[in-house]
C-alpha cells in the first residue's frame, strides 16, 4: 500500500479531469479554470482545486490552468505517460467487446493477449488476437512483465483466477466479475459493477 | 433535480453497503457494526456512520446494526425494494454480455427488451429476448413506462440515441458508450468507463 494519503475517490476523479482537459484541447482551448472544469463536470470549482492540490500547484490565481501543462502533469501523476500492456482473461461476449474496444490505447493501456480455458475458444481469433489457453498465462505474464489484467470470467471461477493472479504478482485487476474478489491489499482491484450505477440512479426515480 | 443534498458519492456507496449486508446475511449474521462493514470494505467506520446519517438513525451506540433492518431500509432509500424494467439499446458483443448477465434481477432491475438498428441483428434471439428494431423503441418505452435504459451502442451514435432518450423522458441511463453524453441535468447518467478504473489504479504502479 502506498504511504501517501491521496483518497481513492480523488484518484478516480483525476482520469475524469484528464479526459475533460483532452476534450478542451480538442476544442482548441489553451487555458481553462477550475470554474470551467467544474461547469463541464458538475463538480464545484473548490472540489477541483482541492483535488489538484494533493499533487502540487498547477495554476496561478486569476490566470487559470495551462491545459497542455496540466494534462501532461496529470498523465505523469497517473503513470499514463507511457503504455501499460494488459492481458484479458475471458473470451466470452464481454471479452469480445473488450478486445474490440478502441478506448484503451489512447489512454495508456494496450491489450496484448487474451486467455480462456474453454477448448472451443482457444485458438479463435478476436480482433487481432488469438485466444490462448489459460495454462499459458503464468509464463506469459512473467516473460512479458504484465502488471495489469482484465478479468472477464464467470462469477464462479473469478476468485480462483484472482488467487492465481495474486501468485503471479499482478499489480492491478480490472474486474468485470461480481465484486467480491478477495486479494491482498497491495493488489489494486477496480470493480466494474453496473448494479452500483443502476442502484445509485434509482435513488432519483 | 432533487432538492436534498446527499452527495453523489454517498449514493454510490449505498449499493456497496447493501451488497455487503447481503453477503453478511448469507453468512448467517444478524447484527453488524460500522467497524465490521468498514473492515470488509476498506472504509473507515466513521465514513460509514456519516454516510448512513444522511438517511436517519439505523443503529444504537454499542449494539450495532440489525442487518435485515438496515438492508430493508437501504433498499427502500434506493428504491430497489421493487423491480425496475430496463430496455437495452445495442445488440453487439457488449449487449450480448449484458443480456446474459444474471446480476440485475436480484438487485432490483430486469431487462425486458433489446433494440438495435442493424438489419442483421433485428429478429435475432439473445438470451430469451428477440432483438427489436430501434424504430419501435419510442412506442415501447411509452407503453411499458420504461424509465431506465442501458446504452451499449458505438461511440459515434451514442449522443444521437441519448438525445432521443431525452425526448422519451427516460430518467436514468447506464452508459457504456464513451462518457461524453450531453443530456439535461434532470436525467441521470452513470458512465461505465473502464479507463477511469485503469488510470486510477495506474497511480499505484
Amino acid at each position: 500500500m502506498p504511504t501517501d494519503a491521496v483518497p481513492e475517490i480523488v484518484l478516480e476523479r483525476l482520469p475524469i479531469y484528464l479526459r475533460t482537459l483532452e476534450l478542451l484541447a480538442r476544442e482548441g482551448k489553451a487555458i481553462t479554470s477550475s470554474h470551467e472544469l467544474g461547469e463541464r463536470l458538475g463538480f464545484s470549482s473548490a472540489q477541483i482545486r482541492k483535488d489538484l492540490s494533493y499533487f502540487g500547484e498547477f495554476g496561478k490565481q486569476g490566470t487559470g490552468y495551462n491545459i497542455e501543462f496540466l494534462r501532461a502533469q496529470l498523465k505523469q501523476i497517473l503513470h499514463v505517460d507511457r503504455v501499460w500492456d494488459m492481458a484479458l482473461i475471458g473470451a466470452g461476449d464481454l471479452g469480445h467487446a473488450l478486445a474490440h474496444y478502441r478506448g484503451f490505447e489512447p489512454k495508456g493501456f494496450r491489450l496484448v493477449a487474451i486467455f480462456d480455458n474453454a477448448p472451443h475458444k482457444i485458438g479463435a481469433r478476436i480482433a487481432h488476437h488469438i485466444v490462448q489457453n489459460v495454462t499459458a498465462l503464468p509464463q506469459f505474464i512473467r516473460e512479458q512483465n504484465i502488471r495489469v489484467v482484465i478479468l472477464a470470467v464467470p462469477a464462479q471461477v473469478a476468485q480462483s483466477v484472482a488467487a492465481q493472479l495474486v501468485e503471479l504478482d499482478i499489480a492491478a485487476i480490472l474486474n468485470y466479475a461480481p465484486p467480491t474478489l478477495n486479494v491482498p491489499p497491495h493488489i489494486r482491484v477496480y470493480n466494474i459493477d453496473p448494479v452500483v450505477g443502476l442502484q445509485s440512479m434509482a435513488y432519483y426515480l
